[in-house]
């Protein structure tokens, strides 16, 4: 296909045609405003927090991740219309399909057709890709994701190894554009990039709530955008059996509530995936979190039936049963039937949280361990295991399981992925073992994008030796299903999985928090603009929360609320899988662009001395409406039936307003504070950070701040 | 299944779970602010327009479509939690996937689970289902579509001939949800109800842009909501062949760019179309608006190859050659593929706009002509037509076509679609065919809701006799494609199709425009939530237009714009198939919520003498905000590539702002208004009225209202 048709249409192409069409807008040059990306009713009370001038004319890096060298030249490239593209060493489906869909993206950025442009030779080409070999057919973890990217100011010049640097490449080329004098351009730079680590992954869990085939796709969109190249497809469950088996089809038929992904299903996303440099690894969780399976095949299971598709969340007892031969006939059977889905190299067997309690309760299991010297459920797993990895064998995989599975006799070809800590990391390398680090990457236990940005890998004082860190593979960031639905999981995902995409890629150096946070809006900026749901989720969700008398005073509200913590909802509302996930816990969104606003804007305000007059201005109409915000809210919600239960966290705002402007009062007449001011605010504070409510303020730790500035200014004064 | 798992899952259930979930959300009884539904950054100037006190405790009807017949009784059903739901008549799949996806709203609009009620006997059943008979295998246009619905405090009936009206009933079950005192209730109401028009349609283009799957399924969700029953499917035009042919694949691989269903995929939508008591009509248009059928077989026109996938809007010469039997045998067998996926007794032949210059430029054409003694081209289509006809009847198909079919010859079966005005229609009635009236509702000619809810296919004074009204089928709404994309659609769509809905369904005594807006923003938020994204789509283009530093007064200035006409952006943009649709013309909506809630309040403001204070300060503060949005917003729209074309607008929102301030200054102080002032305002928004710009003011009439009796209130003072 030429360039000139391709540039329209072929983005469009099957399997991508199932969603909808590549969308994408930048910010360019423009520099942000960070809380209006998502709360402009906030604003309204602090419309310069955050805000710089616009600076015309210059390179502003708003690149996430950030390449590993960058240079950046004087001038630019202006886009002046389509873009004329040719391709100087391999020219494969993979790369048109790419540069088409990048063509339909800068489209969409600068609202200019790209579509007309002839193919050309490379004298006449505008950006020039030149690439020594295709892609592999199967995309290997071994693959070179290097390249590099040089704009000149009448030429684009993109060169790689491979078909997956020139994806890389071809994002990065997105996130540069930007206005100047009224037009856009790609400012003149010079990019030599390439990943730090080279397994930089994203788990979705399925089993517990099931996402549409849409959420999928967007979200390997997403992926690709900031550079992450594994998505790990958690496919079954206690709470849900996702695949279809045309072998066993009452795995689905029984163990999914009609809730699978059909085998063409599977197969398109991972062609999807494949088309933009993402491999699929999915996971068959075994022997433990597997009550789904049983409801249609008892038999595999190590205690008596019947199953049904379990609703509570937690660690169940039921097990499969090892000890049978059967068993590995039905395995062999079905992961060969899921090998000719999925063609990646790895295939994760979870081996999570098995408890052995089924195995111990049988006679016949604890007849079988004792003839082979097995002295606890632990042992029966590596036995398991080593079975299991036969049949992985025999289908060309190589195993991936949680930490569980490291005991020995583990090979040394397996990978462990370690959802607990560092030290299960370094126990693991310490053998000789690959890993991947996940623990400090759950997105469901509701941390800001912060805390899991300064979290790495390997950390400069890990102490891990060459060899071991040459173990580490990289990293996969863990998006649990418990309390995610369709609706939600965007906002859960995004923005904070591109920090997190940052820290696999960028050189470990790149660890500055406010600019990682500059750059993250305007990264969730350009997500939104590819069909994410991460911002427009959450206001529907209001909307319907609030109904058609909603004052705007709720997204106020909302903007400086987040969820609590996994486990707190889970203790607070005893969810299960049949809790309705629409309240205003699912309508806020973890670390909220306030959070960081207000805390930057603090920051600037307490580092000033003598006070800048216009930061404690913003400050104060930030207070000033928080108790407008109060006033005009806590009555709705508390005659709202589905808000009555947060109206409490309206009146709070008030309070927390008061606080603040208080704080200001104070730290501008030292002297006037009460004696017991600062102990007795922050106690109240305290009770109000309680979390008796399914949503916290996200805006405390910045007001504690505040008021402990208050509190020490008076006593530098005494 | 029983209603235990239904209530959870079953909406998720193939072909529907392609598709998200259903979501669902109502406003109840709380009173609309209508503006607050689109635009809050407006109403932060103006929030308390068109805002009236929540009444608690009693029935506020929004149901839309309203019902031919409702009482009102005291007292409510309240609901406490998962709703028992009993059959005691008909009890089938159509039924129960219909109660799952009802109780999956319900659950949506309260948060409360609705799952776990046990399936119970009609003594415990809090939701009797009485259905006389299943639907037919195949909707047909003559079946009932009546239902009856009465709520009583413990319990609700739900009466109906058939499923058909089953379905519409739970539709109307869902809009009556309203909180009452702290919980949701049914409040106890007594309707019987049943349809005005038999075909209630909505027509989409899909030839001159493809709509991807997913737009089209959460439309006929909309469609249902709104009880529309007939989904036309425009799969092929100049632009694009955009069904799947097995017979005749170069159909879609030459004429589609790729953009076309399979037709699994339109399987798919007839499935879930039927579901929802929905048919679905395809139209595959001839024998002009045809090249790209010529792509890929060129001997089927009837001028010279090679053809290309037109990109040009209009009419074409391209035109079938109706003289060689070989059309009338491919169209046989093309037709016969067609048939066996859409089951519907009607199939739409187009037959519009063929201009007959190819044929008369062909000698052998002309020769047959003069063989067969025809005269002019049309006579030409009617033997074309009548050959047409054959074939269809040979599929048991009922002929629909444009106006242009009705000709001497056309038998008495056949549609007649009139896309002219009520003139065509009444001469096709008069000569005794079925009509369906669709020229006052085109969605692309952005008129105001008001404009087609007002324009009756039978008009109290049109002087129809008996015979002739009963050939009246109903209407049909229509979708043209030339400025659609899938990202744009839903806000061309909604909410003004379901004020057409409404009038194809309701008495033709409802027409009161004031209470038709207060129900279509409460039935906008409910399609919101639903997944439609006419609220939720121009939001994100904004952020996309915007950028990162985009000041919220972006949001004001839209939301009191609209998108000129078709015509005119037709010729100001000189728009293609290619031409981006992402432009802030593209942003903004057909007769936006703003426009109404200004015009009532100028209505009411002028209405009471003197003046309501409360009234006048709103209106001020509305004013000023257009000052302000207009002074804050220009510089940064001069500054942006991708508005810079729309800045003058800006400008302009300032000088009405102005004048709406002048106005309510002289209607205070008549005597000091300057002579020309009212002619002189006038000529001003005269000039602004010009759709020089792609967008254009909804809010001129009223405030030229304002200006007017500002003039007025002088001259009856002289």
């Amino acid at each position: 296909m030429s360039i000139r048709t391709m540039s329209r249409f072929a983005w469009f192409l099957r399997p991508e045609r199932q969603g909808f069409p590549q969308r994408f807008s930048i910010a360019g040059a423009r520099v942000l405003c960070a809380v209006a990306v998502f709360s402009p009713a906030f604003l309204h009370g602090a419309s310069d927090l955050g805000a710089a001038p616009s600076q015309g004319g210059e390179f502003v890096n708003t690149l996430m991740p950030q390449p590993s060298s960058l240079t950046v030249q004087s001038g630019a490239f202006p886009l002046n219309g389509a873009l004329t593209v040719c391709f100087t060493g391999v020219h494969d489906k993979m790369l048109d399909d790419a540069v088409a869909r990048a063509l339909g993206q800068f489209e969409e950025e600068t609202g200019m057709a790209m579509s007309g442009a002839p193919a050309c030779g490379p004298a006449q080409a505008q950006l020039q890709i030149d690439v020594q070999h295709p892609a592999e057919a199967v995309q290997s973890i071994d693959e070179d994701d290097s390249y590099s990217l040089v704009v000149g100011k009448d030429r684009v010049l993109l060169q790689a190894p491979n078909d997956l640097g020139a994806l890389h490449g071809l994002q990065t080329l997105l996130q540069l554009v930007q206005e100047q004098a009224g037009g856009y351009v790609f400012p003149a730079v010079s990019i030599s990039d390439k990943p730090r680590f080279k397994w930089r992954g994203l788990m979705i869990d399925c089993g517990r709530h099931f996402e549409p085939v849409p959420v999928i796709l967007r979200t390997l969109d997403g992926m690709a955008a900031v550079k992450l190249n594994v998505f790990h497809w958690h496919l079954t469950e206690d709470q849900g059996f996702r695949a279809e088996s045309l072998r066993f089809p009452k795995l689905q038929e029984m163990g999914s509530d009609g809730l699978y992904y059909t085998q063409s299903e599977m197969r398109e996303v991972v062609e999807y995936a494949h088309a933009r440099g993402i491999r699929v690894v999915p996971e068959f969780d075994m022997p433990g979190h597997s009550t789904s399976w049983f409801v249609g095949y008892p038999q595999l299971a190590s205690g008596p039936g019947p199953y049904h598709v379990e609703r509570v969340f937690g660690v169940h007892d039921a097990a499969m049963d090892p000890t049978q031969e059967s068993t590995y006939v039905f395995l062999d059977a079905f992961i060969g039937e899921m090998a000719g889905i999925f063609p990646d190299a790895y295939m994760h067997i979870g081996g999570d949280e098995s408890n052995g309690k089924q195995w111990l309760a049988n006679p016949k299991i604890r007849a079988f361990m004792r003839k082979n010297g097995m002295a606890k459920p632990a042992d029966l797993q590596v036995y398991f295991n080593r079975r299991l990895l036969a049949i992985l064998k025999k289908y060309h995989k190589h195993m991936v399981g949680w930490d569980e599975i490291l005991a020995p006799g583990l090979p040394k070809d397996a990978v462990v992925q370690s959802w607990r800590n560092l030290d299960s990391l370094r126990m693991g390398t310490e053998e000789g073992y690959h890993e991947i680090l996940s623990g400090p990457y759950y997105l469901d236990h509701m941390e800001s994008a912060e805390e899991h940005y300064l979290a790495d890998p390997l950390p400069a004082n890990s102490g891990f030796s060459a060899a071991q860190e040459n173990l580490v593979l990289g990293g996969e960031i863990c998006m649990w299903g418990e309390h995610i639905s369709a609706q939600t999981i965007d906002s859960r995902i995004w923005p904070r999985a591109a920090a997190i995409a940052e820290r696999f890629w960028s050189p470990a150096g790149v660890r500055d928090v406010n600019d990682m946070y500059r750059r993250l809006w305007v990264e969730s900026l350009r997500l939104d603009a590819l069909g994410l749901e991460q911002i427009s989720g959450p206001q529907r969700m209001l909307r319907e929360l609030g109904g058609s008398a909603s004052p705007t005073e709720l997204e106020a509200l909302a903007s400086v609320l987040e969820p609590v913590s996994f486990g707190q909802r889970y203790s607070l509302q005893k969810t299960d899988q049949l809790t309705p996930l629409n309240g205003l816990v699912d309508a806020v969104v973890p670390d909220p662009p306030a959070r960081h606003a207000f805390a930057e804007s603090v920051q600037n305000y307490l580092a000033t001395s003598p006070a800048n007059q216009n930061d404690q201005a913003a400050l104060e109409k930030l207070f000033g409406s928080w108790r407008q915000t109060a006033s005009k809210l806590e009555p709705f919600m508390q005659s709202s039936p589905r808000l009555v239960g947060y109206a409490a966290r309206a009146q709070e705002l008030g309070q927390l307003g008061q606080i603040g402007q208080e704080a200001i009062q104070y730290l501008n007449a030292p002297a006037g504070e009460p004696s017991d001011w600062e102990k007795e605010t922050l106690a109240r504070m305290d009770a109000i950070h309680e979390e008796r409510i399914l949503v916290r303020f996200a805006i405390l730790d910045p007001l504690r701040k505040l008021v402990v500035a208050a509190g020490a200014s008076r006593s530098h004064l005494q």
